[in-house]
């Protein structure tokens, strides 16, 4: 059997879930006549401290919807160089917003109220006008860190200096909330607009959510139908997020312990480089020490371990609900015979 | 117990239609290894007669992936003024692909091949670059006609000649090829892309899907990713398509019938106007002679019959898989009750 | 000698402008300093009756600066079919504004009140917003004609009872107050936006204005120099504008003389169908009885005389400074002798 | 007198220039019929060795032109961190072009082919798709140094091997041509699109140019007249271009040395940090070691000396044909005279 950590995207339906989307009260969502949509909504909105909320296909779609009402074209959005939005989006915020990214450097996960003061425009004509600060929490491409709660307040208190907006990419939000202790809503709470995801580490097949303010979500709902993402009975799906929040949720403290063990494991090795204190979450960052990503990629795919690259010399390990502690202990064998030190 | 003829796509999903999403075998379909999605994405191009096949989750989607694919921004579109991708899709073709739509008189359901030409522009640099024709079949605005097959010859040959790219807004072609008694491969033959409706009549819950040549759907799938419609375990969606492919089309001809009797009914009562030729699948489009649409949909609704304006004086009312040919008896003497001639 | 009556924006820079061009003061106007420019862009503001003003180098920038300030991406533009704007402005403001324009019929010049509020929009998410009407005075492809004061302040009033905001393309609004006896600015009034040409009829060799609020005005500035219409020691184009205005602005009423004495001569051939009530300022526009536009204009070509095809037997012609009475004269015999009923 | 070293943009036209302006001969250059815009437009394409150019309002419009027909939306465009697109064309290329801006450290001028391999994208859906370099020759922020022709040999040899486009912006090439002795043929020869300004040091009021395949400048051409950038007698202003390349481009080098007195004479100044390596052209780049640009500007404008901060403590000034050797010793006077050590 494939031991399957490139993403925790790749998780597939409990059976409960399986019978949560089965037994769906559903109704047509554009109409806004689907009631399991609308529990939904109102859940998450309940989770993050924000008046309304609203379902949509994938977290590129909450994230571009959210820098749609949050700006006008000709605009800047800073951001991290690392983040999702300016890697994995497909370059949607200029052809969707008409905005110029300002990706400035985060590679601990964040960046520095210093460095965004320094990157915000002068409201020169001649300049793109800075409107919105976007951060990652946690933050994918730094390893699944935490941003720290004393830099999440320094960074959104700068923005508001400057009369910027905020969003909060919070596709693995629920990672960062059992990291730390710390209810969502506290996590949300600096931000006009915050995106979760109900895939990934939740496991439901389908979904994100985007909360705001009421007006926010008004504006963003019209703008879902415009790009295609108004869905009819989509209470099937919403069944799947509203049991992803009560049965999967409280279980991800058990992912965070796959990754440690993992983590650990590969420390061992001196084939890699890790730093173990970056390894907060469900997220495993790891370097190669000679020869490329590509190949330890190649040889471990051989051994039905998938892991995806980062970079020329960096790899990726998620954890999630469908590989077991077990599935990790087969894995770190496998790399231990395939990366160990010859016994002399 | 209402009896909602809103639209078709108030349809929720049968048991069948359950117990099929319950059992689908998914996969991370951003990866492409969703095997229930390729399995309708197969089925789809085999039935349009095209190369490729794309889920998306909405009919706006799949229209505007094919605009976005077909034109570039300074474009023009040629398309019904009554079309839907004129009137329902928020002014996306803008938005999403800086196109400018020229719309044409398409009273009947569609325009004619002489106006088509007299709107085509010159290439002067002054003018929008003429690119794009798109026509939509069924026409819904215009109450369900099929677009004669001597009319589409006519205005897509017309439309080759000025080297013009041709799209099928297809939600409803499942109808025009049970009106017709001609397989859906044949009415798409003439289009570049083909979008078609899962849910509407199909019963659904969710989903379209955008046909094409291969090149195109690539060139679609990457910016259905920009759009936020990337979905992961969807294929709980694509099975329901599948079933209502396998177990709801054969049945549509029974929307047909009740459609007309309805219209039949509708026609006896002088309140109303009715033209009982364009009754061809399941939409019945009426005029009130006196009051306003507003006036007598509000009776209606007091009454448990939902019906739709499509202006000041014009009423839709759509047959599908959730009302009975009961149902439509019951709501024709709710109309005779309310707007028959007093008895003298 | 050709007879150049394709356009009036074939003028020439007249002696006297050219040397106002030769002395004028100069600055760097991304900086705001030139002073000619102040003086242009506050000479037009106050004929214009708005706050303030801003010197474009196109009518095309005018109107598309004003569309943008006045619109946001979704929105929807209310406007005649046979619009400039719509026609003439190689697709611009769906590429630069991501509006949908959305044309009525205009044939005579304009559309109706009730034209207007039967194709403003209700507000639902599937919809495109209706947020801005332009009307065009005068109007160019009806034939030049003016349109009436009454019909005007109908419109615009229609317009606010939606809540739409008003742009008036007053390219040849100059023609539109000699004709009817009335100051620009009372003309301006309803709108919120008003650009103006000072090439065509006014004979500058460069240049328009656009007209508005001082914050519009503000927005309008970022984005002349977003879509790179910031120019430097522009006022050696602003002194032409200047010049124009002050020497020969006061004689349009010539030009207009020109159109009638051609305009009656073309009623005198049988060849051609002319409404001469619709020849109220500059521009003659007549249909060809027999055979194509084209192969009149050919024929004329070859005589020296320029016009164009407005449509497939329909031609313009287009008084300017640069014709005189005489070539009108000479002209009118031209077309007499080719297109006048042989003697018998 | 005012010493104004804020820009080489501020330059008034000379009197022999003006009197080329006013004899202009001139035609509607919408319709392709201006004599003098065509022989310019002939004479940049021979000097930058391209089939075609075209006439522009700015040199933001030619960047942005370039940016145009070399990509389609959802393309992302590496260059400079420091470049002029990236920071003062009001965040344009997102809302013209629909792209994705991906800078790249340029902190000497440039960034390396190393650098530039590491950023293009591997082609995923979801990854914006690389498409287009720019470089930035001689690089403004950097201070008007030059790119070395062996790096720019190199990055655009890196560019290719990834199949990427390739834009030169060259606002000052005729700068970096004089200060390496070799004709702007040869460094605009590895670049797709090469834009030009006449304005800057060559002294004409207003235009730039762009430069490239036939093919390229017709579509650019189309784009233009989109843009609002179609202008009519412009003869006017070309006449001035035409000028500047024959009279006040073989001065250039004189700007070059005032630049370096002006730079030798700042770098006896304890106070500011220079170095000396990077002044090549006509741009000198300084720091301050102590206070502010800001303060040190400030007492500068007392004096009637004009610069332009370039960051906290960093300030520009540029040498053109309006200030003299004398105005540079006068200048150096003031800064001696306020910001010498004092004597003892």
């Amino acid at each position: 059997m494939l031991i399957d950590l490139r993403s925790d995207t790749v998780t597939r339906p409990s059976p409960g879930m399986r019978r949560a989307m089965y037994e769906a009260e559903v109704g047509d969502d554009v109409f806004g006549e689907d009631p399991t949509v609308r529990r939904l909504e109102a859940r998450v909105a309940e989770l993050l401290g924000k008046e309304a909320a609203l379902f949509v296909p994938s977290g590129v779609m909450g994230n571009q919807l959210a820098i749609k009402v949050l700006t006008r074209p000709g605009d800047e959005v800073l951001l991290g160089r690392e983040s999702h939005i300016f890697n994995y989006e497909s370059g949607a915020p200029a052809l969707i917003s008409g905005v110029q990214l300002h990706p400035l450097d985060d590679t601990p996960g964040w960046f520095t109220p210093e460095a965004l003061a320094l990157a915000v425009r002068h409201g020169h004509d001649w300049e793109p006008r800075s409107r919105l600060v976007c951060l990652e929490n946690t933050h994918n491409r730094a390893g699944g860190v935490v941003i720290p709660p004393d830099v999440v307040e320094a960074v959104t208190a700068e923005a508001r200096r400057h009369g910027l907006a905020l969003h909060l990419d919070g596709a693995r939000l629920w990672h960062a909330s059992v990291a730390l202790g710390v209810p969502e809503h506290r996590l949300a709470a600096p931000f006009d607009t915050v995106s979760v995801c109900l895939s990934k580490g939740l496991g439901a097949p389908v979904g994100s959510v985007l909360a705001a303010s009421a007006d926010l979500i008004a504006e963003a709902r019209r703008f879902r139908k415009l790009l295609g993402g108004g869905m009819r009975q989509v209470g099937v799906l919403a069944a799947a997020g509203l049991y992803a929040l009560e049965h999967h949720r409280p279980l991800l403290a058990e992912d965070h312990a796959k990754a440690r063990r993992l983590a650990e494991g590969i420390a061992e090795l001196p084939a890699f480089e890790i730093d173990l204190e970056r390894v907060q979450t469900n997220i495993v960052r790891f370097d190669v020490r000679r020869g490329t990503a590509e190949s330890v990629l190649a040889q471990l795919r051989d051994e039905g371990v998938l892991m995806v690259a980062f970079g020329p010399r960096t790899i990726r390990a998620t954890t999630h609900r469908d590989v077991s502690m077990q599935d990790i202990d087969r894995a770190l064998a496998i790399l231990h015979r395939l990366f160990g030190r010859p016994s002399a």
